[in-house]
């Protein structure tokens, strides 16, 4: 079935899938994309697995009543705990953060030492660990859950020469830096508004934001597949299931001023 | 209907509500107590006022399975959006945050200018104005939106010598000072952890904890009723809605070492 104009799905529980959206937006311009912020349930994070895969089900059932071509779990704790689940139910090829990050990380490092700051479920998920393995079987894999980091970002509070920021962020790199990594993924949506204050702190590490991971393996695979939308123009809808002024305010952090993205709201 | 053996409903989106569970069992140790926590919503602070009335009606429906004599709405926003909606619905003596912090904070202000920290919900419902009024309509009340404070707290950051709480803290004081305020509210229930760091920035300010006020004004409210139980020991139930492990976790934080809280997991 090959149907190039149809939308690419993009889930996440609150704001935070954006930078995802937003890299795709970067490197597939052309796009359609559909949005959906499950903003009434976030963060989704703090909650158990069982719970977090309802929601789940409840968001992709949503999106799926729109033509797609591709649906894409912007956010790592949903991917680490639900992709299975999604993948049972859903007939549409189904993309996540996780793999892509791991296949970079994996690519990237050359003392085979890895760091990864993610939400408390995603490390306890051990969904990076795994997926590491899967492609450099000599990897050691550091996991640290960063609790702080999401309301932070999400209050505007990300810049470099914050002694907030960079005092939060010093004490869970420290974590990371004793086991001598090499290479860093962030693990969560939020986290690559964080990138210049991180490297700032760590120059000489790298530093693999999932986003951006997420968006270049789903290029390369519509690549492939032959599903690149080659007529001109994109249409982008925004939903969330919870308060639309608020996601319009942080939508300018995350996607930029240049996008202007107004959600509608649904009951899922 | 008098019925002195029955149980203290006590309700909050999670565990800041332990705070006012805390202050009930100090000044009346031989009260029966049932806690709920409705840790698959949390938090509430950023939801709508719709969802917020909605997930307080399913809260109130299952404690009111149990033999109450009074509820307590042990979180500032559930108060604040959803305490008339409740008091339709079930016929039990339901007992606020907001009320006995306002009418302590409007006895207790010299210069008739008062502030107000509480989350985003709170403060736009504008709750504490209006009830802080109705007992001083001199007062002028200046409430300001804390997103950040329960995040912090939630990960053991409340201290007086950490830079990080402290710059927050300061941060959030000075929009309060510039009004020249001589009383604070801490509108939300996981704020007394920071008691002791906000006292040592403004050493001269009168700061007043919802979670001392309402165990207060319950206590009082028992005795005038006749309501207080006359038998020794107690007994004290805890449930959640997700995730009972991380709830015992915190539950040290928020009600001391010495109170075991084992939470029981219930789907409302």
């Amino acid at each position: 079935m090959s149907n190039k104009e149809g939308y690419i799905g993009v889930f996440d529980s609150g704001i935070g899938g954006l930078t995802v959206a937003g890299s795709i937006m970067k490197s597939l311009p052309n796009e359609n994309i559909i949005y959906f912020g499950d903003t009434a349930h976030l963060p989704y994070g703090t909650k158990s697995e069982k719970q977090i895969r309802e929601y789940a089900l409840n968001d992709v059932t949503f999106l799926s009543k729109f033509d797609l071509k591709a649906l894409v779990i912007a956010c790592n704790t949903a991917d680490s705990v639900a992709k299975g689940t999604l993948e049972e139910q859903f007939d549409i090829p189904i993309y996540g953060v996780i793999e892509p990050a791991s296949h970079m990380a994996a690519r990237t490092t050359k003392n085979n030492r890895i760091g990864v700051m993610a939400t408390a479920a995603t490390v306890r998920s051990q969904a990076y660990t795994r997926t590491i393995h899967w492609y450099n079987d000599q990897a050691e894999v550091f996991s640290l859950a960063c609790p702080l980091l999401v309301p932070l970002v999400e209050n505007g509070r990300y810049r470099k020469d914050d002694i907030v920021v960079t005092t939060v962020l010093q004490e869970y790199l420290d974590q990371l830096l004793v086991h001598d990594v090499d290479t860093i993924v962030l693990g969560c949506t939020h986290y690559p508004l964080l990138m210049d204050a991180i490297s700032s702190l760590v120059p000489d590490l790298n530093i693999i934001s999932s986003s951006e991971a997420a968006a270049e393996t789903l290029r390369r695979s519509l690549i492939e597949q032959d599903l690149l939308k080659e007529t001109p123009g994109s249409t982008r809808r925004y939903y969330v299931s919870d308060d639309p002024d608020h996601f319009h305010e942080n939508a300018v952090l995350f996607l930029g001023d240049e996008i202007q993205a107004e959600a509608e709201l649904v009951r899922v």
